[in-house]
């Protein structure tokens, strides 16, 4: 709540068009919605006009994710995000949602897809096959927030030719979402041949002393390259949000 | 180097332009250039006007980072922005060159301070006071780089009444740099507030259990903001770097 | 055993009231009662009125918990709260004893619940819905122990607005337990907002780096809030018993 | 800032007597003082008779200090206490200010000692003499915050004699502070000795697997007492100021 | 093979009373057995009088253990113990041999049960119901090489009255086996009471920062009792075996 | 792609042999073929006759290893290694194409098996009958590659009569692998022994304090013996591989 | 304080010998000693003839270390071992005390060295010449405490020859000792050559990832051999302490 | 000592030849020379022409490492290769010994420098300019073993024309070492690129979440590329050790 909302209500206290016990409740409750007990629904963002609200699935039961998501739906928004959810769920949503679900990314989109209202294009890459899945979950939730995503899977940097082979598509790019498990070196090598801001998502793809992608984060935030920032492993959601807040950046 | 590059070189060889021995020596060689046999220097980026190259000075010796920045001004940049120095460092460069050097930062900025020219402001916010010198060295670097900096000191979320005292500052940056030590928490605080990307820093600032910024850095990759990404404990120029390419996007 | 109690019996032996073969069997014996061959039960605190037993139910048979409720209701206990176990656990003590069994918090109390005795309220306040088992876990065994309890769950740093929102029972708390996993950070906000102790549970709710509630564990335990002092990851019991005895100091 | 103050400050805007301008900057900057540019000292809790301000010296210049250390004089606190200090430090602090400075724990009182106003005693206790600086941040933290304490030195598990010759002090607190390196068993036996709240401390006291105090963090959080917190390695001040805000709960 | 086997060896060579050929085969060869080609049994020990050879079950098939349990009995092995293994295992190896199988430890011995030949008596002691698997398997690797064992259960050090009722018993013991999950402060304690040795076993019980029993692990390495060594986590035989050693010590 | 080359395509542009299109499309695309969407198959090495390309089975679908194999096979190559498939997969693979899978190292060969190739033996030892899995993984993929293969299995150093009684075939190799669990000291003592480089794979064999494997991977990093280096965790194939490397060189 | 003793003194009491209140004093202090307010000194143990008390020195001022051995010589033990003190600390002491001080164990013994006593010998073996100095500690200690020690130094299992050539001192120890830094795979070959109790010591010595000795910690505590426990990194006291203990068993 | 000599030995006791106190003696000490009571000298590998010893300097004292260098030439060797001291020590060395020490590395060389021996080039490239001082250690280790360096600087992966551009020397290779700090990546792009084996060494070059080296390590350990293995943090020389080992291969 920024300094003119608060002048502008503190005017109609003043002036008597606001009682005093209203402004305490609007100052205090405005910008969040129960949902039952489970859930506290921040619509602040979701109000403005194009930009999904989001559902993290993960931990949450079916039941609650369908009532949050009407909620949503009700109060006006156009598109809702639901991650980590796996097919049952999807299913069990689109018997009263139209829902579009993406098995690959556990994700699915309810409601309209917005068109692509970003000023360039994120570009995500991986190094292996295996870390598709965090890629696609980057890629569903660019696309959901209004972005027009380049897909370029299986570059790892141990056949740079791979890699090499697409710099065209590197050098366009507004900003890419880099997207690596084992050694998590793509980020720096993609970091040093691109222009544009790149988010690095380790991955849990690997065995032994991967420690679960902890091995690919300690990589990726050691990166020599500069541009470089890092989310959490596996956290393909955080970094496709991330992408499209800065290729919304007017 | 793009496909024009290369498709434009490969013509000038077919048309004789550009014999075969000097087209292979420029694919290989041309963005390096060595200096002495310690470094090898990429001036690649640098060449674009205003932009100015930077070098790490932890681990060179004061020698090492004169020889450098006098390369890369000889090769006509306008700015050389030097990290991690002490002052005794920066002393020695300024005998020979005209350098500012910031104390509380470690890093100092040779040549031409540049004006700024990025779109909005940056914000870097600090949870303590300990934390000040790794925000100067995000905000020194951002400067250099052609930014206005908004400096939020000692704001941490214990004390959470400083941050929203500073709401309006939050609400209007266009990028925000947000460092902290011990628990970390400010990242996740101003990602909530805060409508655009926020580079969180983690500081070894802290003791015990902080495991040498760890436990800030852990914090931040966790963060249940969105729009939040993380760069390496302490690494303010990273930061600051990443802040200044967002801000310059078109 | 106090120094008067030791006095006493010595004295009882110097004047014969006591043999002494008696009294070495009582200075090592007394406070222990052995159930079988399973469990040695300390009876000492459960001897006063009011103050329930507790059992831990991981890790021993539904045979074993059974056995050893029957025999602290025998000795007098009012109150027997059972935490850490499962719906068929819960049901097979229910059919020999009167249990009200609370899945969420996989806990249950057999007997009679106590009136709440405290000099003032716990509140249980949760960072995100994930963490409400957890917070159960703490909230049902303050109850047990006879205090009012408030909660306050999905209150979660990222939207400030949130906690903020609730600042009335937050000031009013005698005691507050703070729940939250991922980064932790809600204990560091609360602990900033609140003028009584905080006791902060990590949970192991998170993913990659959250390392199984590894990093809000490190946050929480960094905070740079006073008055916050930190239990076990998940650990709602532990928090709910130092806020019941924290609750009921005169 | 509680719903009281926001309901009368919005009635004074309503009846005219606060203009809207200045009720947005008491909204805003109310409880905090900005001490040049350094901090931004926090006046709430300071203004309430008898508590004492805290400043953290660790990480802080020596003029940062007096400067901060003044200005809460100034402000009308009676009592300062600054932890994490040397002898020199102090010494400069003592040229102008009355501080009686404690070598051991590295901390000093400036201004008026208060009466003790807690409830029952505060007893700290270690584990061996190494752990006493420690110890003794904890037991200056307290009694400036207005507490009696009870000292209890060197009374480490391996030894339990020594620790069970103590039963009466121990039974006879109305919170402990137990303070632990190496295997930090301590907490666990005091906890199951004691009927009142232990906060546990762990030291970095010890070599080779205590891994700087992370063995007996580990250790105290694992406990299996009941009544048992914690808070990071060598945190006495935190341990302390907990101890304080339970010995003064009514 | 120590200097006398080899001085008579070669002697014997020299006299010609053994083949140069056969020497080498000797020497090379003597004291393994294959089993098939998937191991090869070390004879040396078992071949003196009275003590077991000792199967580690985890990780082989129930066929494989069967095969090398065969070839040591056809070696001349009296006693046979297996750990490690399931109850079907156990009955699988019952169809052919005489097993006397153990499920609380996992552990079975197959042949005659040797006499106590021990000098004294192995005290197997824990802190919890919990822990006492791992005891079992420490009690009956103990038993199984000819050791009168003495079980001393849930004497944890958070109920410190429950060990110090059996200070006889460990005051009596030759050498005592503590065995220890969470905190793991048992050792530390017994350490301090007992005149003997004492073998730490951290376990596995616990959750959260007991890392799978590295904290108990931490601990009891950091013992600041004398006379504690420690085996890995879990390991109930390697202190049952290591108890056994030294019982029989001469 | 060498100096040569690059060398001799520009010459064939300026001759214009080669049209400008053409050259940029190989200079970029050569060496990779992709196989549907999903995967980027490097040709590059498997072009030179009788070395097997490699399929690393984990985390793909059996269909998708069914399809990279054809476009392999029909790419020329005459044996293909699929590394990390259950039996399920290989059965589903072999209703296709001809392939010898051998479960233990749950690997398979598809196509024609070649003939040893290298300069001399590879060995491969374990330290115990656990390791053996892996240590199949290693010679499995070391034969694929054209090696002859010597395994040494169960010779760990607790009994290092086992290892010393296989001294002739450790000092006939041409490479080592060594492979351990649990304290991982093998390689050391092999280091010792051979004269030959030695390739050390640890193994998550063990329980723990192994922590999966980690502690030998860690002793293994820091063996005291010369001429050894170290593989990932459990990675035998990886092993195998360089190996072979080492055996094929002239 | 063992049945026997309470009991008697019960009996005392019971009989009028002695006063309730010296009972009550004596069942509390009697083995404890405080030297001023910094220790407390358990003369239990020191109190039988010829076994050495011990004074820790790190972390204890020279004052300090002068007070409690004076206060245990007074107490009439003949011989008072101080471990980790430096040469300047060891000459303070010997301007007042007679102390034979051995700098490369950085330990002294003040009075009369006793006269071995032990059943059999200690050996204390190391890896390498680094580890010298902790073996030292454990040698020093076990003489001090009244054993012959056998020292087999720099007999690394890289160079395995070193090792079996001491066969003989192996197979004749009662006890050993095995001191190891970097991969600590020494007590892993001696306790598969020894027929005796093995103290496995890890030391410090290494760097990179052999992380302060922890990768020598691992090792030894995952040890394949049986009849190895271990101590802290450099704990040299606490294995020589243990061996001593060992080797004075009836 | 393989099976032949064992044999031939055997022989001549048979024959008479040697007599049987003589054979004991050489099978037993044969390889080992004492040097004083410090150290055991493996005389082993350095009888062979060429080879040189190596003395490891870390945590010796000057004089033991002249003594071990002189008993060494005395023994035949012409050259000796010390490393890790520093230039004090070195100028010790050489007012005895003719030596060559190379600062840079912290090695030096006693004696004649041999001929390259080897079959080809040893390449050792680094990421960057701070991985030198390894890189050094790694490469003087290869030269005093005979072998010919080519050094390739400051070719990290996040300028990647700086390593593609020294595609020759890369190709034309017959073993890589390839030192790498930060994020380590450097082997894998190197792995993917070169056809001979790769030995990957990670430096502590780097701060915060490099861990002092862990981060370069797990990063090389989970190298994607095949053809990589891995030593020590900081071990140049275990680099070059293996290099040359690799490289003297027939």
């Amino acid at each position: 709540m920024d300094k003119q909302a608060i002048t502008r209500l503190l005017e109609q206290v003043a002036s008597g068009e606001v009682p005093v016990e209203d402004a305490v409740l609007r100052l205090k409750m405005q910008p969040i919605q129960e949902v039952d007990e489970y859930a506290k629904v921040d619509m602040h963002r979701g109000l403005r006009q194009g930009v999904p609200e989001v559902i993290y699935g993960a931990g949450k039961t079916k039941e609650h994710i369908l009532g949050i998501a009407k909620a949503m739906l009700a109060n006006g928004q156009e598109t809702v995000l639901v991650t980590r959810i796996d097919a049952q769920t999807a299913a069990f949503l689109a018997s009263e949602l139209p829902i579009r679900y993406q098995e690959l990314a556990q994700a699915g989109v309810i409601g309209q897809m917005p068109e692509p209202s970003g000023k360039g294009k994120v570009v995500v890459a991986t190094g292996g096959t295996s870390d598709i899945p965090v890629a696609e979950e980057a890629a569903v939730t660019a696309e959901a927030l209004g972005n027009e995503v380049v897909r370029l899977y299986d570059v790892g940097v141990s056949g740079i030719h791979r890699l090499l082979s697409h710099i065209e598509e590197i050098m366009s790019a507004r900003v890419i979402v880099a997207v690596a498990g084992m050694e998590g070196a793509l980020p720096s090598v993609i970091g040093g041949l691109a222009d544009c801001p790149v988010i690095a998502v380790p991955t849990s793809v690997g065995y032994g002393a991967s420690l679960g992608g902890v091995a690919a984060l300690l990589s990726m935030l050691n990166s020599c390259a500069s541009g470089v920032s890092v989310v959490n492993i596996d956290n393909g959601f955080g970094a496709g949000y991330m992408a499209s807040m800065i290729n919304h950046l007017d």
